[in-house]
């Protein structure tokens, strides 16, 4: 399994934004591309990640590769998946999920519950620039990689997240979009750690 | 400088499309996320690569990060771009390029051409599952990678890029996504083949 959490600092909570202006719905265009470059091969879903988008520390929209039926690689497809899910919110109690279409599920945890119960089961990996080059961690076996949208991790999610961390890595000496970060954490992933192709 | 062809089996050729069915537009989502890959950093454009859509094998619309204005990551942006240099395909006489917008250049070029002009400036690198494994290789000083959209290259299209191309390279086990790929080719660059962080 592999997982990969996203933080959408301006991302919508309700389901009233157009799919015509995702940039200008706190830049869903970025976090469906980070759901895309996260779950799509050519022609095939990966058969098991989990990607969670964590909207405004107040909700989390988690899609399942194992479960997931509709999907498609494009924004908008992936944009209206999550403007469903978002519009069946009130079907998620307290912390506990509600699945509005298959593979796609909503749950009213902010980040700190969302990293509670992944790391748990998996390794954090916290991308940071003060950590290793990516391609001398050894892999884990059951990564969560944490990213943030177009803005950089407030203080006090670098303190949250460095709680949870097993693994601190950096991708390489430039700053680059969360999604074009997923497809080469995959990457690393795929060939473990650029041995094997 | 980095250069990516990308070929588009299935594009418009023409302006008549709508931004909202990207997918339905011969997998213009997919072609516009390809150039995104190619030259966007995290609120920076890169310095010097070009991203070459061939379209059909009858017109290429050429991006140049050097002189490109008015360009956002998003799909929908990327494909207003795509529309509007198809829309002055009529200025492109011959072989010589129109450049309807900064940085966005059309031409009635199909890919034989394409390469040509690319193979006399650049390292031609050819993504193939029977190619070196990519972190073996080393980096070319000026690479052009030739990549196909969610179709595979015909096979007389493997013959024109086999007879331009001076490396053979493979990203890792599994068929994934042309801007994925791109990613990951602008990583390996970025990083010196793994090895500069």
């Amino acid at each position: 399994m592999r997982e990969f959490i996203v933080l959408g600092h301006d991302a919508p909570t309700d389901a009233d934004f157009s799919l015509d202006s995702l940039p200008n719905a706190g830049r869903l265009d970025l976090l469906c591309r980070c759901v895309g470059s996260s779950l799509f091969l050519s022609h095939d879903i990966r058969d098991a990640v989990q990607v969670h988008l964590v909207l405004r520390d107040e909700l989390t929209v988690r899609f399942d590769s194992r479960t997931l039926r509709n999907a498609r690689p494009d924004e908008r497809n992936l944009a209206g998946l999550v403007r469903n899910a978002l519009d069946h919110k009130n079907e998620a109690i307290g912390h506990r999920e509600a699945e509005p279409s298959p593979g796609v599920h909503i749950s009213k945890r902010g980040l700190e519950p969302t990293l509670d119960r992944i790391s748990d089961r998996a390794t954090v990996v916290q991308l940071h620039e003060a950590g290793r080059p990516l391609a001398d961690a050894e892999p884990p076996e059951h990564p969560a990689f944490v990213l943030s949208d177009h803005n950089d991790f407030t203080p006090d999610e670098t303190d949250r997240i460095q709680q949870h961390a097993d693994q601190r890595v950096r991708v390489g000496p430039h700053a680059i979009h969360a999604d074009h970060t997923i497809a080469v954490a995959n990457n690393y992933l795929d060939t473990d750690a650029y041995t094997t192709y």
